[in-house]
């Protein structure tokens, strides 16, 4: 196996928005675009493991990172393929060797959910607690302001349709994949996905959201190793406690030039106050 | 048993809002409130049943409404107790005869999701067919406007903090719940809940979200047979078909007066046109 070993898959992203029709306040016709949302059952080694709402952008990265951040699947070598059938709306995953105590797996998952009511399985806090971040990752302000300037200007579903959440990794001031789906764990599972598939390591990036920074946002965030979390949504108060438990650089309510840097402050630099005029 | 019947329930609500520190772009301290957090294991008959992430202003509602959402229990008059304590993050309800077949609803249960990654079982879409909302009802768009005014001004836990989604149920103007939780789901079950607890049915109410109208969100108005739906958000391809498919009046994009109706237009009365001035 090696460092660009990828699984076969097909490349069967769908059509992203519809019209349909609509009456505005005035009684006059008002086309409107909508976001789309299929259902995507999803199949390892033929066993039904889950049916994900997605807008289907990026059906097998999604299939992939979903795997990845539930832990069903350990490291992208043990997937053999990844086959999604929108006629049967299905999604086939081959694995190497099959997954060890995969009903056991599932059962845990029906007890524990976020996201309101998400899906995650049950050991992700104990997990939690050994993630260790890169303490030597800096990202200095001028950076971030650059990123922000680009995701702002970035084509998007959500600016022809709206009702889609967004998910993007950066390295630096460089967009490296923008996601975008009707749910926020299907965007950051596709994002996660596409990384094992590219071998892109979390260490050196960062991970933007439009959604809000709960639980599940950044703790999938932390176990992807990647130190920088950006939302331009608020977070919510264990949100804020994983953060501040696992160190990582979180920023939220980040719009134009504002933003509130919340926890792991040390690895954020603040461009130097410039001197005021007349002071030497 | 009569239309008064309540189970017993606790009335464990939680403070809603935390504050945090943050810095600003400008380097000063920004005390931010956030959003309350708080994971709440359910258990049914001492079976454990799910653990759902929420904010806690409504718990027992939210248990009562998500059993009920989820068809896990046919009526209120099922339910003896609702039991809260946070200390042990559980929810005790106590069911009159037991749920039947628990475990098979469970396991159904872990194949379909929505929200992106919510919790649905199986079977809704069936049961969707069987859905009949009532073709009397009607909404002025005079009342329509009157309700959103009420809503614009009411006192919420996102203006504070953000990082929730709200839902209401109104009777024509006025609003008789108004619920806010970290995930949309829950605060639909919230609501759910509530209307079970006092025997209030849907059939001539309207429910608002401030979330998107995905298929989950459609599914679960047209289950309480609630013929009226708006939302500020947009919509996906699934909630517009399902709409479509079951009659429902649907209305997004509500904005002080703009709005789009896209679906069930019959029973949405517009204002009659002003006659131009001048004009007999």
């Amino acid at each position: 196996m090696t460092a660009s070993y990828r699984p076969q898959i097909t490349n069967a992203s769908r059509p992203a928005t519809f019209t349909v029709p609509a009456v505005d306040e005035h009684g006059e016709a008002a086309p409107h675009s909508i976001a789309a949302e299929n259902p995507l059952t999803l199949y390892v080694d033929k066993r039904e493991v889950v049916t994900l709402m997605t807008l289907g952008c990026a059906p097998e990265a999604l299939a992939i990172g979903y795997l990845r951040n539930q832990r069903l699947v350990k490291s992208i070598e043990d997937i053999v393929a990844v086959q999604v059938d929108w006629e049967t709306e299905a999604c086939a995953v081959t694995t190497r060797s099959g997954i060890e105590d995969l009903d056991g797996k599932l059962e845990k998952r029906t007890v524990t959910t976020g996201c309101g009511q998400g899906t995650v399985f049950g050991d992700l806090m104990e997990e939690i607690d050994q993630v260790r971040l890169p303490a030597d990752a800096v990202l200095d302000e001028d950076t971030y302001f650059a990123l922000m300037d680009r995701i702002r200007v970035h084509d998007t579903i959500y600016k022809a349709a709206g009702a889609v959440h967004g998910c993007a990794l950066a390295k630096g001031p460089e967009i490296l994949y923008f996601v975008e789906d009707v749910g926020r764990h299907n965007a950051v599972d596709a994002i996660a996905g596409k990384m094992w598939l590219d071998h892109v390591e979390g260490r050196d990036k960062i991970f933007y959201t439009t959604g809000r920074l709960t639980s599940e946002m950044v703790i999938k965030c932390a176990q992807m190793e990647i130190p920088f979390l950006v939302s331009r949504s608020g977070l919510t108060q264990m949100g804020y406690e994983i953060a501040k438990k696992v160190g990582l650089t979180m920023i939220g309510r980040a719009a134009g030039k504002h933003y509130l840097l919340f926890t792991g402050h040390q690895r954020f630099l603040r461009r130097e106050p410039v001197a005021a005029a007349g002071t030497p």
